[in-house]
């Protein structure tokens, strides 16, 4: 085993990108979209790949239908991990809907949550009542993590639309701002009807706004592959399936062919 | 936990479809696939979503290649949770390609189930011998499923000729019928290439026959969302995947964006 | 059971394809590709179809972030199952790229493995050096598993180039060859862009070597299905996701549709 580790040492070395990014970070993280995992499942997950998870979201309004049992193992277990457990956001809309997003708010501290997501992908929401509700969060002490994009196929921000409303979030207090892509990826935010990634949009965007503070939903590979390249590795990203973590830290790290031969070439 | 409860309560009193709706129930079945679970997965599945599943189909042949001591726990498994366990439609056709049809029943009968699914997919059965079958099938004391569908791309019967073999099977005795359309989805029953749903079609179909007696094959999640936005979220889906079963439970319950919004627009 | 039992017998003999073909086998090898499996369902996946198993490849350079102790696990899992686990080949390339190719092997025989893959899909291996490489593993006493192709979209070797580079190898020593088709399968190898096999190609290279030596990867199943449709059932077939190695044993043994079919004609 110290062969082992020691030639690890060797390529992280070299490498030098995921070395000396531990756990609790603020950039590179990775966000798990959990759509209704098994408790083995859950723990194969934690136990494998919990250095390299920071958020895990439980799908949205999946929490509702979760055995109360279950979740709350679910949030114990991500306590254990250093990992943030958080509801979807429609669920939060699915309050704001009800008018019961003070109720909605106390929910989320009493299963002992720190991390709250605020959205409006099927909801209208008024943009000084979001500005509103991302402040009334962050002062009752949660984290919040805001959404842009609404959730219809072809919806695709304007580089200043996005900005702007970025800009007002963070103001708010958001600590992250997530690029909406739903879980199929496909013809919504920055991807096209293929899931591929409008580059030029990205580049664009990345010099308007501080991306440290956006989390990218990439749920599938090609697209990890596409903003890694682009933008960096250590880049958030989201809406990530269980199953393609160890993929994903792979590819941050140059341990699969797309991103090693970037690593190779300088 | 209680404000939790309640939370969710208020919100399925609000859409108000699937609160009382508890099993066993006969409409708004689903029917999950079973490619090969192992046992872990298969505990994970029946102890979180249970209580949305009503049939777990063992693929195609795969029963036959299951070793014998996970096959019957995976049968206690669901007996414990409700779930009605039964044979894909090809290992009955393949015990009557080789004339081993009354041992095939008797094999179901043997292993303690109570479902049995008759179909003709790939041989070629002619249509007095089905009804006979299912009449036999339905005297051993067996619920029976039927398949009508031919399990080769680009077949797609027309609304008479999918009435009159639903009438036929009915009549015969059979509790449901399964609108086939394998495990991919595309260009077979009521799907195009792209796995579109083809809504004049079954907008017809739904005037000509009670399709509380059809349980239609769906197994991409965009399927899922056409079929409920179409037909109700009451409606029988099959070939659902393990890891679906929560997100189309909470497509039938207003809990993602795809349905919340028509619940909102109420 | 003892009827389940002799109904399979019964198939299995009619269909007489995999009834004689027991591990541990030349032909008719299923490599099953670990992105990142959990413990549970690593237990989960050789439980249920350890026999089915002849291969498991710890995918690009997974093994060098997963933790030790699951590793050994998997490994010790492996051995009591009679499957071989082997590291992919990206993670010998990394080495080779860092000049460390004998601590690589070394390390390999550390952990008690008995295969090794050598590739170069994306750092660039002249030929006499990876002629020396393959014989300088296989005087270490490892089994040698070679792997043509560039990880790169549009790579399609000629048959002739395939022909040579496969005849070089198993000269040298190597126990197979792998035909490269990356995870997604599309556009590279035997594949085109929509991930259907050229038949024209696979006939004509199939009249040129002995392909009882090579592995196709087909990490699709309608890849799957076109292979053995083409070349037989007793073909090796790699990068297999956990979850399709039951469908793929069904495939083998004419337990789905499309080999049903295939058998019935006969």
């Amino acid at each position: 085993m110290m062969e082992m580790k020691s030639l690890l040492q060797v390529l992280a070395d070299l490498s030098g990108t995921r070395a000396d990014n531990a756990k609790p970070r603020s950039t590179g993280c990775t966000m798990v979209i959990d759509k209704g995992l098994g408790l083995s499942a859950y723990q194969d997950l934690l136990q494998l790949t919990g250095e390299y998870i920071d958020f895990i979201k439980l799908a949205f309004g999946t929490a509702t239908i979760t055995p109360p049992q279950i979740l709350q193992q679910k949030i114990a277990l991500c306590k254990q991990h250093g990992v943030h457990l958080y509801f979807g956001g429609t669920f939060f809309e699915i309050a704001y809907s009800r008018r019961k997003v003070d109720e909605y708010f106390q929910m989320v501290r009493d299963w002992g949550l720190d991390w709250v997501e605020i959205s409006d992908g099927t909801v209208t929401i008024p943009s000084e009542t979001r500005y509103r509700l991302v402040q009334q969060a962050c002062q009752m002490g949660f984290q919040v993590i805001t959404e842009i994009g609404k959730k219809m196929h072809g919806y695709h921000p304007t580089v200043d639309e996005f900005a702007s409303m970025f800009a007002l979030d963070r103001q708010a207090g958001a600590a992250y701002v997530i690029m909406e892509s739903r879980e199929s990826g496909q013809n919504i935010g920055v991807y096209d009807q293929a899931g591929n990634a409008d580059c030029a949009y990205l580049e664009k965007l990345a010099e308007r706004i501080p991306t440290q503070y956006v989390i990218w939903e990439a749920p599938q590979v090609k697209q990890q592959v596409q903003l890694i390249q682009l933008l960096g590795n250590s880049i958030n990203l989201g809406n990530i399936q269980p199953s393609d973590v160890m993929s994903l830290e792979s590819l941050r790290r140059g341990l699969r062919a797309d991103t090693l031969s970037q690593f190779l070439s300088h």
